[in-house]
């Protein structure tokens, strides 16, 4: 499918076969991380093993259904390309007989939420691009895509989203700066395998880096009072 | 909307117009099965009349809504056949005015959900098989369209879907049973009234069987601990 | 976007440049209170200043996107015509810098959210109307415009919807009213400037009078015993 996309799309006909390669691995390695995640709240939580493939799939696959829909591509990638729904459910039943503990599953499930976050926005800027649309907004739609996904898992297990709990660490903020740079890039013809990479990697080091050092946004004056 | 369907549909030209009759009854009556699930859930909250009214149409028009959407039928039939929200909102009012007690809605809320389920897993395979897309992405679909309105009568009245509550009776795999029975129908042409009335009876059957046995599915390990 | 809508619907040639210059500014007046009401919001829960943002713009936005993914405009004006998003962000700024007591926000919250769902259900009504629906049709998807933002808006910040809790005052009535009577107005080829306007003042009164007086609708029986 996404192959497709890229043969259709205008804007991205310098993207070679290897580069339409990697980006694909990147697409399949933020869904991964994304299940991921949501296995991982899922186990946290205590739900069985159905309660954890569902949970894995929404988080894995909901970003880009979203992107899809709001893109106008029907049905989406997720439910005609069986790839990205397998990998989840696979990721969902290793972790199943992994069973982590939940006291060491905080550190790698934001790990795992920061690398999907980071390839998402640079996949879903990409895909968005190669539909014909201006660069600020396939900047906003990269953003969503990487955003909504785990903004299914927290409202589907009954959370207030990461993006919305008081004192959050900077997470919006990464994926936005990970999906203008790729638009950026994408603009003035400069988007290659590795320089999309690069933009991943940045959005990735950046949300750790915001979660390991808690940099917040400011928060109005009078809640601190 | 659904004649509409079938007439344009490739691949259920076979079905004659007293089998569109009976899968448009079927249809109905999931709606009004949901709506009533929609209706009790909100009559336990004590909603009043228009937060009943509210909820039973989101519940029964949600998951076709969703189905529309993926598969790229805009507006949804929700919206353009007005005889499933006026379906929704009598089978709202009647609950209201019969005013069932709590303690007796639990049962019944059950069968009306397990109904409504087996139903819409059929009626959205075969509606996604009739927009032209393969067996295994319709039976996806199918099952989408047969949880959504259930999740979204959850997450709009504050509560984790009933798909994803620890210690669920299975509840996924009875719609995904159902929705790829008819989508293997489909696929060998085998799809006629009964055989399609069959599949939603075995698919309420198995539903209701995990609910009474209360079958689940394994937990992790250390959540057995 | 709108001007384009208007340029290509059918039913609203009739209006005059100016009306459209008018509902341009409807439309960018709902979302600027809905956008405060949802910055509100999150400044009582003490988000930060990027969850004020994220709240504020999909309180603002959401409603309009659900709305262009129902009748098929992808991607959704929001995404294309920056003007909306850089409104929100705006108000959840200038709200942020001005960082009103908690106390004190209860009633311009409410006032924000009543013209926000007036203005919203006649501009979703006649946007609908343009893309070729009937008027039951559009009257719906104008309500659906109007309420689904502010459902959004509880949902992600992990409350019931305004529109589903126990004893609330009429919410979803008042939006019909307007939307019904802005579909009425078009269907007799009396949509003008001012009659649209009235249409949006009498659901914003409509709704004001049920929050002062706590117009309720009835609950059933068995919840007042």
């Amino acid at each position: 499918m996404l192959v497709a996309a890229v043969a259709t799309g205008p804007s991205v006909s310098e993207l070679d076969s290897a580069a339409t390669a990697v980006h694909r691995s990147g697409e399949l390695l933020g869904v991964i991380s994304f299940a991921a995640s949501g296995a991982l709240v899922a186990a946290r939580k205590r739900l069985d093993l159905f309660g954890m493939a569902v949970l894995a799939a929404a988080t894995a696959l909901g970003g880009g259904i979203v992107r899809d829909l709001l893109i106008g591509r029907t049905p989406p990638a997720a439910f005609t390309d069986l790839t990205y729904l397998t990998a989840s459910l696979v990721t969902a039943f290793v972790l199943f007989f992994i069973a982590p503990s939940p006291r060491l599953t905080k550190g790698p499930l934001e790990i795992a939420d920061a690398i999907g976050l980071g390839l998402f926005c640079v996949t879903g800027t990409v895909i968005a691009d190669s539909a014909g649309l201006g660069a600020p907004t396939a900047a906003l739609l990269g953003m969503t895509t990487a955003i909504g996904g785990g903004v299914l898992r927290d409202v589907l297990s009954g959370e207030v989203p990461l993006v919305l709990r008081p004192d959050q660490d900077l997470y919006a903020i990464p994926a936005l700066f990970g999906a203008a740079t790729t638009a950026t890039l994408l603009h003035f013809d400069l988007y290659r395998t590795w320089t999309g990479l690069l933009a991943a990697a940045g959005a990735i080091g950046f949300r750790l880096l915001a979660r390991h050092y808690r940099w917040h946004a400011p928060t109005a004056r009078h809640a601190r009072d």
